[in-house]
């Protein structure tokens, strides 16, 4: 069973998209609309959203099941307050539900956060518990830097992300620490922000103590772990002088990465350099990079063949692309084990 | 013969970091000093710092001659304003210039540039000037974020950098795109903003036409690239959506990676990705990571060590170590057939 634990509903009915823009056309006067339910989505228009789109090339490619949230770009939580974020959470939210619910062998929800500039984290649980207990989501995404690009939150060891931590654990959900759009005019936002938020992420939970406080929290960094893995070298040695326990105690319990790598060197590098049971199988399909290489003839993120290629015991590629997921995702294995897969 | 592209005199005498406390404590009182000619640091102790450090490892490891410019997480050009930035980075230079001159074998000179954030860059260029004129430098220090980590500058492709662009053009003289301390809470100087700025770089240079303005620019980007040619499929794919050229004809002319990169996987995927002829050797020796790798026995910043284990020709890897630092820095070169070598 081939699991791929990064996709985003980058392809939903436009209907969406301009339910949006009037959102943000009437961010100073909410009273004009939209309201929720002026979005209207039949289910056909879902289905075939991804019968034509994700569901199409997973067949192509070979891959069971998708991890599907709401489209990363489109999160802008630097848009509007935190009543903005969360209506526009919850119907985001719904949609990834939908699909989940028309297609169950094919995908499960996660949950993006009505996170907005400023405001506690902690406003973010009701939209969590209702994901994980109405739609049965089993994973959330996490902003790390919900302004866009300014980078104006405290690190995620700050003591203001506990609550939702305390209720990630609570529900064995782990969190993709994954940014949005950026409206910075420095970063370009799959080029640089994205995986500048890897990177950075990465060594808020190296310098601070986050796990000692959550043995159990589980994050999964997007894009290969941004430029962790090709500077591994640096980051030892970083922790070393700061006294750290190595990064196998320190933090690979409870870190992982996918392979939205999307190069054959850049994944056998990845499979070299971290343990196996830290990498989960993905793609981003269809999401920032959706051209064909002309250095293989294949598509850059059809993931799948760098991992086949890279140089794995049938065992690792296993656990790459199934057991790994399940462990990482607790109620996405109970989820499969319910239907005795 | 090995020049190292990547040293900054992190060893330099107290004296220079009391001096820069004396003149932030003073930052709205200037007229209370430190003037720079109150900084006292004699050649015996200049000699003393780099024959126990720098001289002393670059003879254990086997490296003949480092481009050596002022330490990069002191510049902090976010402290104070532009007139705070012109003394510290003239006397930065200075000490760079002089240890230079007493090591004229081993030490050639890079400066740093006064920058200061929402300040012209051109008022930087009469301390550039200074710097290749009178004290025979043969690059610079760029620093694309000098609002240390805030990002409010504007992207490198920006007209307001061009005037810097043409006195580089003029002088042939690269820049390295280094930034300096972060002062944002989010970001670890060395471990993150470091990387981000890197990769950033990177994509500012891809997502403009900038190398078609400037056709004989050159950016060196220091730590290996940051995240670049782990994600090389990535940039490749992201140019292709935007109907840019080949990164190679589009980019690999003007931009190059050094060797920063303290682990034999991740030199051995920059070999292989990058054409040799845009990978420059350098250590960044002494910096960021000091210690010894538990897993080698052998320092971290020992890069020579995975170049020389990398799968490469004797030529190319001659191309890394001497030959192309000589094409990037081409008063390098010339100084160097001055002196015969």
């Amino acid at each position: 069973m081939i699991i791929d634990c990064h996709g985003h509903y980058t392809t939903a009915p436009k209907a969406l998209e301009d339910w949006r823009n009037k959102q943000i056309a009437n961010l100073n006067t909410p009273e004009l609309g939209p309201r929720a339910a002026d979005l209207k989505i039949s289910d056909d228009e879902l289905r075939e959203s991804i019968e034509t789109n994700q569901l199409r090339l997973m067949k192509e490619r070979g891959s069971d099941l998708t991890i599907f949230s709401p489209r990363a770009s489109f999160m802008a939580h630097h848009i509007g307050d935190f009543n903005t974020s969360a209506t526009w959470a919850a119907i985001c939210n719904e949609l990834c539900a939908r699909v989940a619910q028309l297609f169950p062998d094919h995908f499960i929800g996660a949950a993006m956060l009505p996170q907005s500039p400023g405001v506690d984290p902690a406003t973010c649980i009701p939209e969590l518990e209702k994901c994980v207990k109405e739609y049965g989501m089993v994973g959330i995404n996490l902003n790390p830097d919900p302004s866009g690009g300014h980078w104006t939150a405290p690190p995620l060891s700050d003591r203001s992300w506990y609550p939702v931590y305390e209720k990630m654990v609570e529900y064995e959900i782990p969190a993709m620490i994954h940014v949005s759009t950026s409206c910075n005019a420095c970063f370009h936002t799959t080029g640089a922000h994205y995986l500048n938020a890897d990177t950075t992420a990465f060594m808020q939970c190296l310098t601070s103590d986050l796990f000692k406080d959550f043995p159990t929290l589980k994050f999964l960094i997007p894009h290969g772990g941004g430029a962790v893995p090709y500077h591994w070298g640096r980051f030892r040695g970083l922790a070393q002088e700061m006294k750290k326990p190595l990064l196998s105690e320190h933090l690979l319990n409870n870190i992982f990465f996918d392979t939205c790598v999307y190069h054959q060197p850049g994944i056998d590098l990845l499979a070299k350099v971290m343990p196996v049971k830290n990498v989960l199988f993905a793609s981003e399909m269809i999401g920032a990079v959706r051209g064909i290489d002309p250095e293989t003839g294949n598509y850059y993120d059809d993931t799948r063949r760098y991992i086949e290629a890279a140089n794995l015991t049938d065992a690792d590629r296993a656990n790459i692309f199934e057991h790994n997921a399940r462990h990482v995702f607790p109620r996405l294995d109970a989820a499969l084990k319910e239907k005795g897969l």
